[in-house]
């Protein structure tokens, strides 16, 4: 194996693909990175079992060949490095790596001990902006559960339909849902791991704007950039039908300005007692008023006015405060929508613009 | 008690007192900021019986009064209101503090069972333009030991003279020693701990350039500036005699780009072996290089060379990189001079400009 690339690209490369290796693992060889060398230039592999990735990396290559390192390893390294071209070969079952002024072997182990990589083939492809889809995710992720036991909802639900894609995610407290328009769509329903899903967010916060295509069958999900490949296994299970538990009308309802109704509900929120996140929130016809109030305390207690437009009954309910905020974090309009019914029925957030965002949150029984 | 003042004022008086409240104590008022409004004003105070912070909010005072509350709870609530006036009164034993829209109330702890803050009289000040004692304690707290059972060197040494103020700082494996010009200085030997000069940075960092005065006595400290006042007490103790330490000759010199060492004994630091910070610096005089290598590694090896201007024998020394890089870090000028002796006498960093800054390291013996 002999390579020759340049810092740049090699270096962007390694980003891209060194953070799903080095987790936690019994199995060494899944801390390294797949060096392939091969008529079609150097690839970068990694892989936890469940999400691997490619980084394709413009190089020349002299001599085909494959070697695994320490994935952080090399990419710590190859980003101290100066902006020059670099040699990679083996030399005594080491990788060596040359450039002007340095000269440095790595230990390794062997490519034909790393797990395969499973291959989807490349047909009936969506299109997807990669902006649509990083403000989307981002939307819905916020409301996965963290719980790695309940499999089902620790991921997002991607259902797909002829005309949209419709991404959901919940922990039981909390539920979002965002719609997003695409053409040609098959109709399935895929259930997509959380942490491939934080993966594919950290490609797009890195990779410019551009189309992002997406394969799948019935247990392999496929996301290609220019020079990015993800693939992830879908879970096997059920979503939980959520449709039902989305209110169809609402008591109450209002509109008030985000950076007022965030501020007061972060302020009151820090005199909840510890562990417990209850805010009370008052919604007044007459004022035309959002009360924020402490809902218990043992520090103090505080109460912010947010002037709003209120439409419905006066009516009061009681959210945790972190779950609230979890939400609003993801309205992109200066206004948000804020609906209730009463103390045991979820109450819904929603931006002014659209209707392809809602993000529900169960109340708190007092 | 009744205080009015801007969110704007309130927030910075609180943002400078509120860091050395909080920490663990056993005395629960100690995480207490105190309000006192008497006639010259509003004044916030902390302490944590070692430093003590006074800052003064402009306001109007309707009633004068003392109170203390959580000094971390108020420092965020403050924060997070919009900027208006607020006032602030006793009400039942409680803080309350109103503005437009909100009404707050915080338990707090009497004045009177706050600890006093020693007064020094502010006699024969010694005057330090702030950016000049920031970029100086930077320079030297670097070296000062963590050890909070050795305070000797828990601390910077602060020698007065006539004409300059030389800090130096030590934890046995490196030595930094800063002089600052200084006028009608009265000679004086003080060691003020790291806790308080830590502090100090941060009000440093938060003031807008200025003019700093210090004012001492025996066993007290006292840095005023606008509207701050931070006073600590000073260690009674011998301050080790360092000068004897310091090499009066160098068989080895080099100076080279900062830009260009830095990331190479980074990215040779790599591979030291896990708990070992060794690394190897050879300065080449045939070559004018110094070639950085690994000392001991079992994921690999790696050799980097930086061509220098190396004047005197061929040589070389071994040093942990950690504390390499410290000293290097506040090195400020693009070129950096390396001098060296052998593998038992400290090797010396310092800037090009000028000959008031050095950073001593102890090499490895291998």
């Amino acid at each position: 194996m002999k390579i020759i690339c340049t810092q740049e690209n090699l270096n962007k490369g390694l980003n891209l693909v060194s953070n799903i290796a080095n987790k936690n693992s019994n199995l060494l060889i899944l801390n390294n990175v797949l060096l392939r060398a091969d008529k079609d230039g150097l690839i970068l592999i990694t892989t936890d079992l469940e999400v691997g990735i490619k980084a394709f990396v413009r190089s020349k290559i002299e001599d085909p060949g494959a070697f695994t390192v320490d994935a952080k390893l090399l990419n710590n390294f190859i980003g101290l490095l100066p902006k020059e071209n670099i040699e990679l070969f083996l030399q005594d079952n080491d990788l060596s790596i040359k450039n002007k002024n340095q000269q440095t072997t790595i230990k390794g182990l062997e490519a034909e001990d790393f797990p395969l990589i499973p291959e989807i083939e490349k047909e009936n492809e969506l299109i997807i902006s990669s902006s649509d889809l990083k403000k989307s995710l981002g939307q819905v992720i916020t409301a996965a559960s963290t719980d790695s036991s309940r499999i089902e909802i620790n991921a997002v639900n991607f259902c797909f339909k002829k005309d949209q894609l419709i991404l959901a995610a919940t922990d039981s407290y909390r539920l979002a849902e965002k719609i997003i328009k695409i053409t040609n769509g098959q109709e399935a329903n895929l259930i997509i791991p959380l942490k491939t899903l934080q993966e594919l967010l950290k490609i797009l916060n890195e990779e410019e704007e551009q189309k992002v295509k997406v394969y799948f069958k019935e247990n392999q999900i496929l996301f290609t950039f220019n020079s990015v490949e993800l693939v992830s296994r879908v879970i096997d299970g059920k979503y939980p039908d959520y449709s039902q538990i989305i209110p169809e009308s609402f008591a109450t309802s209002a509109k008030c300005d985000l950076n007022k109704l965030v501020p007061a509900i972060k302020a009151v929120a820090l005199f909840c007692k510890q562990g417990i996140n209850d805010i009370r929130l008052s919604f007044d016809e007459h004022t035309q008023e959002i009360i924020v109030a402490t809902a218990s305390s043992n520090t103090g207690k505080s109460v912010a006015r947010v002037s709003a437009k209120v439409d419905g009954n006066n009516n009061e309910v009681v959210f945790n405060y972190r779950y609230l905020l979890d939400g609003l974090n993801h309205i992109k309009t200066s206004d948000v929508i804020l609906q209730i019914n009463n103390n045991s029925s979820p109450g819904l957030l929603k931006p002014t613009d659209s209707q392809n965002y809602i993000y529900l949150v169960m109340p708190i029984r007092q």
